[in-house]
């Protein structure tokens, strides 16, 4: 008999880690809600026409494919069994995999029921995605997205109130953070102001790098990607630009001046910034021309969230995608989103120490089980507290009271009453308070009011 | 370009319907809480070994298996692969399956992490399973299961909790419904009785079925399971046994008399029912000897739950399986638990039309866009309205007044603003009723209130 064990890269969830998980969705999901977005659920199920293509080669090899059920080499002949490469092979037996993320399965969904949906329509999506990924630490094959999307609106009101989201979600959960803003048009314009708008990809995928490899390995990877010499003396001042925004921006417009695309990014950019100050944000926010965001469907704003005093990378990100659906058939139309990292932002909760006064989704009263007799007595009145929605249990059986007590503490339930024969007799009980360890006597009529009291103190 | 589609048996949820399907959940969670169980999760591939040989040949083809990473094919021969039969192979190139249901990943949850447990272990979990099973109406390959078990503890008093659990959830949800209960142990004393003990399954899986099948169809395959006809004879006025419970029990224990298992089932489903009676329950309960559930892990009590309103099969089901975690190396723990069938749930609430007052998670208002200088004056009142948490939204541009409001109406939204330069000019904002019609101007200051007063009424 093996040890069980699951798949690695994923995990169990304690009721402890389950209440801190849940505080950091519902966090999310009502500020989603109080800007009017709507929750959608997809399968955890796509076709595989679905999913590949959309994340590249490489995203393509991490796809989950689910076997086809029954006799799934029925349409393969001998021959290809032997001669075919995995890939190819793979793609033979099974027709269904794992969603990979939530924006495609967004975009399937758009295109699917765009007969039922009114745009701009304004979505949001909390699911568990899955990506067959070398498991490390803070990386695993299963974990959840937390997504908003707008599609069907082009106003750059879409970029700022998302930022608004991003600032209250972190505000509420108590993370300082600062949001970077920058546009994948005034990258096509550096590009095309280095005169090199055909490398636009390979300056991007190098500049997105330069927090991990620094100027040096930036400027090295551009040269490897065939950048001249001249181009990239050029850009580096640029990427090391400094100052106030009233200063580079117009800095920026007098370089980019005969690139329309980058002169439009950098509209779209002042107008999301200009919005954001005169609204007031709790976080710092600034134009950070370094942020370039791999993922190559974004086409306008790019957003990217750090946490001020936990060093972690990006914790939420997102940007505006010109053209998602068309790979569905359904063209021009704009949508652009954000994704919270679920994992990411628990990991620096739990460094900060944020959990801290959450508590443990437990019963608020224990009644200690002395047999029979009182078991049933206590029973009318554990209905008494529930019918008062107030959470409470009895030991299920007449164990050793060490036990029971035990029992009580290891789940921080924060109560225990005992009633034995002599309080039924005169309808009283004994009430422990577990935190302090103090215990009194009260008429078992005074529990609920008891208990009401106590859970309003303590906010529950 | 194929049209966009999803896996058949699998279903995307729109903002409507998944408002219908949370109130469920939340309500099913809610009572759950309320009765000291606490949250788990499991990941949603579990190890194939975890999985095979625990839903009987059947389950085992119903398994959706996740094709190995990589060069799958790598550890089999050229000679495998072309003789080996696919259920065999499918063993070879896959390592992980999806959940099945949430029962056994629970069982393997508590061996592989006893030693962070403390017992009684009441744990309630709430995820999707997935079966590849033949689609038709009512039945999916992605499905919810909503569970709460107790393993660790023998005491009657668990099956008693758990059955008024169901009774709440249903009254919360406005479903009258019956609650079947059986026991094991009374099956295999009327097997005994009868003198087929050794066919103890082949009866049990024929009454299982009376209802679809009828008596006549359960005694022909009784029949053709090698039951005698003397067997079968005394069988039927058991199956048929009408009356009182307290004249239904004696004439019970009176038969199984020389079955020491058989008694002992009596007794323990005497003492549930008895518990019942003086606790008070809302639903209807009752013995009922025709039923079997099944699934065989079971071997004490087994309770289902019908609708009364609305023809549906079995809602929510359970009972007592000792020796669970015995299947991961974890002799002599005991478990009792209960499963709800969200989807059927949601099938019978929406023939009952109980959902019609539940409304979409929509705006409480949106505002109306006339152009860059309202947009700017309006998203300062929707940020004093949002920190009121009121759920509220501009359209995002200064689209026809039509498309506004058509969009306001489709979206369910109750309220919409209206501030136009005039109304900008004197501090004023028009107020339309979308469900009346009716239209009046107040100050801004005093949207903020007007909201919360008509989200209070609206009971939001």
């Amino acid at each position: 008999m093996q040890k069980p064990s699951i798949p690695k890269g994923t995990r169990d969830f304690s009721p402890e880690e389950m209440v801190r998980r849940d505080h950091i969705f519902d966090t999310i999901k009502n500020v989603f809600r109080l800007f009017g977005y709507q929750p959608v659920e997809t399968p955890a199920m796509e076709n595989l026409a679905t999913l590949t293509g959309k994340y590249g080669e490489e995203g393509d090899k991490l796809l989950f494919r689910i076997l086809n059920s029954g006799n799934f080499l029925s349409k393969v002949s001998t021959d290809e069994l032997e001669h075919m490469p995995p890939a190819a092979l793979a793609t033979r037996i099974s027709e269904k995999g794992l969603r990979y993320d939530l924006t495609v399965p967004f975009a399937r969904y758009v295109v699917q029921h765009r007969n039922e949906i009114t745009f701009p329509f304004k979505r949001y999506q909390i699911q568990p995605v899955w990506r067959a990924d070398k498991p490390q630490r803070g990386r695993y094959r299963e974990f959840y997205q937390c997504d908003a999307d707008v599609i069907g609106s082009r106003s750059m009101l879409n970029e700022v109130e998302l930022i608004q989201i991003i600032d209250e979600v972190f505000a509420r959960l108590g993370i300082k953070v600062s949001v970077h803003v920058n546009n994948r048009k005034i990258l096509t314009g550096i590009a095309e102001y280095i005169g090199e708008a055909g490398n636009m990809m390979i300056m991007t995928m190098a500049i997105d790098k330069l927090d991990k490899i620094g100027l040096e390995g930036v400027v090295r990877e551009m040269r490897a990607g065939g950048l001249s010499g001249e181009a990239i003396e050029k850009l580096q001042p640029i990427l090391t630009m400094k100052g106030k925004l009233k200063e580079r921006f117009p800095a920026l417009q007098e370089m980019l001046k005969n690139s329309p695309t980058g002169l439009e990014g950098i509209q779209d950019t002042m107008t999301i910034l200009k919005y954001l100050k005169d609204l007031g944000m709790k976080a710092r926010f600034d134009l950070d021309l370094t942020l370039a965001r791999g993922l190559d469907y974004y086409t306008g704003a790019i957003i990217e969230v750090l946490a001020e005093d936990v060093p972690m990378g990006s914790i939420c990100g997102g940007g505006r995608y010109d053209d998602l659906t068309g790979i569905f058939g359904m063209k021009d139309v704009s949508g652009v989103g954000i994704s919270f990292g679920a994992d990411r932002i628990y990991d620096v909760m739990n460094e900060m120490g944020l959990f801290e006064n959450l508590g443990v989704a437990s019963s608020q009263v224990m009644f200690v089980n002395f047999g029979p007799e009182e078991e049933r007595y206590c029973m009318n009145i554990l209905q008494k507290l529930r019918q008062e929605r107030i959470t409470a249990e009895i030991y299920p059986e007449a164990a050793k009271m060490k036990k029971q007590m035990t029992y009580a503490n290891n789940k921080n339930i924060p109560f225990v009453v005992l009633i034995g024969s002599e309080e039924m007799k005169n309808g009283r009980a004994g009430l422990k308070n577990m935190k302090t360890g103090e215990q009194h006597t009260i008429d078992t009529e005074e529990l609920p009011d008891e208990f009401k009291k106590n859970s309003r103190a303590a906010g529950g």
